[in-house]
């Protein structure tokens, strides 16, 4: 069973938006068993919309449309699709009746526009959206279903959800999609390779492996497609078990793990605490396990000390030492998480010191400098690395960098056994 | 002049990753007056990429391809344009030594994969690629420019900015495309659209007009394709200036200037600095403005107090505030901006304090309750608003409400004019 999924709107065709709405259709998708064949994006236009949908008919039995369904006039996808399937539009009375609803909470007025959005073409099933006020709609052409849905990112995933993926799973007989994804960190993309090429060339043909480089982690996935989940499922998991057994200090986990997650969960259980001192990263660091529910349980405070005045007054940091070693130094980095540790009361802190810049770099002290410290209740230690030229991969980097070291640290391992800034 | 940018790797279309990438080079190539016809995904599939080259040619003289270009197996972007030129391959010497150089400065011995990353299909031109191991390519066809480049985003980021676009930009014969964005706050987009039709009826023709909703806002955009620019820049500009007339209280500026961008200027200009104090929002205000380079002209300190102790400690609140009010409460969050500028210095603070759950809710303060401060020379003010009910949301609203809480101040605007947590 094959999909494609066509976003309408000239903002994605001039780079105003980002379109994050095929991410999530493509994930529904292929967790039923539909695998996704294109995405494709075209403007807000009347013949490349029916020529787009004409194409994909060859090959989809499932396309997925978003946008171009707001009141306005720029929006055209309700129309077209009424002439491509050559009927007139009705007026859905349950529809005009939630978008007045809908309105009246808020205070706006129910004036013609919004009466508008509940024309729908007369052939289509109207989809409810429960949390907007323009309908999805389903249609069936020659076999294949037809969806078209809002492209606000909240109403169309609620539509997908509630609404399109329990029907096109009555709809078609699917098989299932399997994908596993193992997590590696410290090892670059080609040394992993060759690394594990014994165990790639051993892989059942059914089984596809990719690989995904970040900063600072690879994924290795492997997918299946229309299979028996859970047989697949079980040859998988024996598959990463043996590769664990290859590589088993660069496996960070599995799927979505991050290196932030695996920390979370080490000082969560052992009841210590956590503060970060950071200067190019910037706040990077405090956001990463900010993010994370539960993260106050350990996470007692972040320093972003960007200015040498912010390094001495909140962190302790000596003047002279700055003076003597500039911001950018092993030095200071120390003086950072100790001084982090040392106001805070936490158990572990980690510093950073470096420049990402366009500007700031030297001979001596290119950008990309970055000096990183930790200190734990037994010692203080600090190492070096250029983590790139271009001001966000530094940041990325080097957060991404700092996180593995407290995690390597936390696991007992021998410290800066990976300690490279990928 | 028309475009198709080609996005290749199985996972966009499963949904692992977010396809910023045709994002960046939409916008490069809208820049330079090349339209884009139309952006498509694919697999790492050899027919798919080669019938999808083959149907961009039909329209498109600019093809830009991502993807598929690591050292790995699962990567086939490289041989399969090789196919289609029906051509061998060639070892790039300089190609080789640059690889070598960059892993050599991150410690990683050069092998067989890395050495592959220097063959390249005999009839293309190497793009250099500064950043990372992986070259981009220029090829030539029946009048067509098709681009390789591979998928990390800030590698193909530079080699679109210094190689491909001053190649295209000699290339080809380019006329001009003007888009021009207003951004408006506070009048529903079907109130908006019904206020201004006698204006956007009265449009030349050749101006096209959208509407895009985001939550808080509606940005209208003019957009005109293949023009001279200087006489239709200034047509839009008399548009948008009778425009703003019909609606002075709603036009909030124009274009994509981030607000943190607008504070980033006025700070820099003024020669002011700045502190924020973090609770809910975990360092993400100071990451977006230490995202940006120069910042450290301004940007004194981030103070992630997440712990009451760390909010006593490092910002001198009174533990007594926090037990009489608790953390989430208006005298916390101006405690905490007031001692963001007492420990920096800073001109100005900014404090957030809230429950972004998934825990932590009560009946007076569910989850999404979030105070903020803002502390000036003159003045301390708070205001706290119900910023959402996922914790991402609420860290993502709470951030951006906090950025927006400063830059009205500092441009002298009646404070909450729009005091929403969107």
């Amino acid at each position: 069973m094959q999909a494609t999924i066509l976003t309408i709107g000239d903002e994605i065709l001039i780079g105003q938006i980002v379109d994050t709405n095929s991410v999530s259709i493509a994930r529904q998708l292929n967790a039923a068993g539909i695998v996704v064949r294109e995405k494709s994006s075209i403007g807000d236009n009347r013949d490349d919309i029916i020529a787009a949908i004409r194409r994909a008919e060859q090959h989809s039995q499932v396309i997925v449309i978003t946008g171009g369904l707001g009141p306005t006039k720029d929006d055209i996808t309700k129309k077209t699709l009424a002439e491509l399937f050559e009927c007139g539009m009705r007026f859905d009375e349950a529809v005009a009746h939630h978008v007045e609803q809908m309105l009246t909470v808020r205070g706006i007025a129910f004036n013609a526009l919004n009466r508008s959005q509940a024309e729908v073409p007369e052939v289509c099933t109207v989809l409810h959206n429960a949390h907007g006020t323009a309908p999805g709609m389903w249609f069936e052409d020659a076999g294949c279903v037809i969806v078209s849905l809002p492209g606000v990112p909240f109403e169309m995933e609620h539509l997908m959800q509630d609404e399109v993926m329990p029907r096109l799973k009555s709809h078609f007989a699917l098989r299932q999609i399997v994908h596993r994804t193992l997590i590696t960190s410290g090892m670059a993309e080609s040394i992993l390779a060759e690394t594990i090429a014994p165990w790639e060339e051993s892989l059942p043909a059914y089984l596809k492996l990719a690989y995904l480089p970040a900063p600072g982690i690879v994924r290795l996935r492997l997918s299946a497609y229309e299979v028996e989940g859970s047989v697949v499922g079980e040859e998988i998991e024996r598959q990463f078990a043996a590769l664990r057994d290859m590589i088993p200090d660069y496996v960070v986990g599995f799927e979505t793990a991050t290196v932030e997650e695996q920390i979370h969960q080490i000082l969560s259980e052992r009841g210590q605490t956590l503060a970060v001192a950071e200067s190019c990263t910037g706040g990077k660091i405090a956001s990463k396990f900010t993010a994370m529910a539960g993260a106050s349980a350990y996470f007692l405070a972040g320093l972003t000390t960007y200015s040498n005045q912010a390094k001495e007054q909140l962190l302790g940091v000596d003047p002279q030492l700055i003076e003597m070693h500039g911001a950018v130094s092993e030095e200071v980095a120390r003086a950072m998480a100790e001084g982090a540790r040392s106001v805070t009361g936490a158990d572990y802190a980690v510093a950073t010191t470096g420049i990402a810049g366009p500007t700031g770099g030297s001979e001596q002290k290119p950008i990309g400098t970055v000096w990183f410290a930790l200190a734990t209740p037994e010692k203080t230690v600090a190492i070096h690395h250029l983590c790139g030229t271009d001001r966000g991969q530094v940041i990325d980097r080097s957060t991404a960098f700092a996180i593995r070291l407290l995690r390597d640290e936390l696991q007992g391992r021998s410290l800066f056994f990976d300690a490279k800034c990928k």
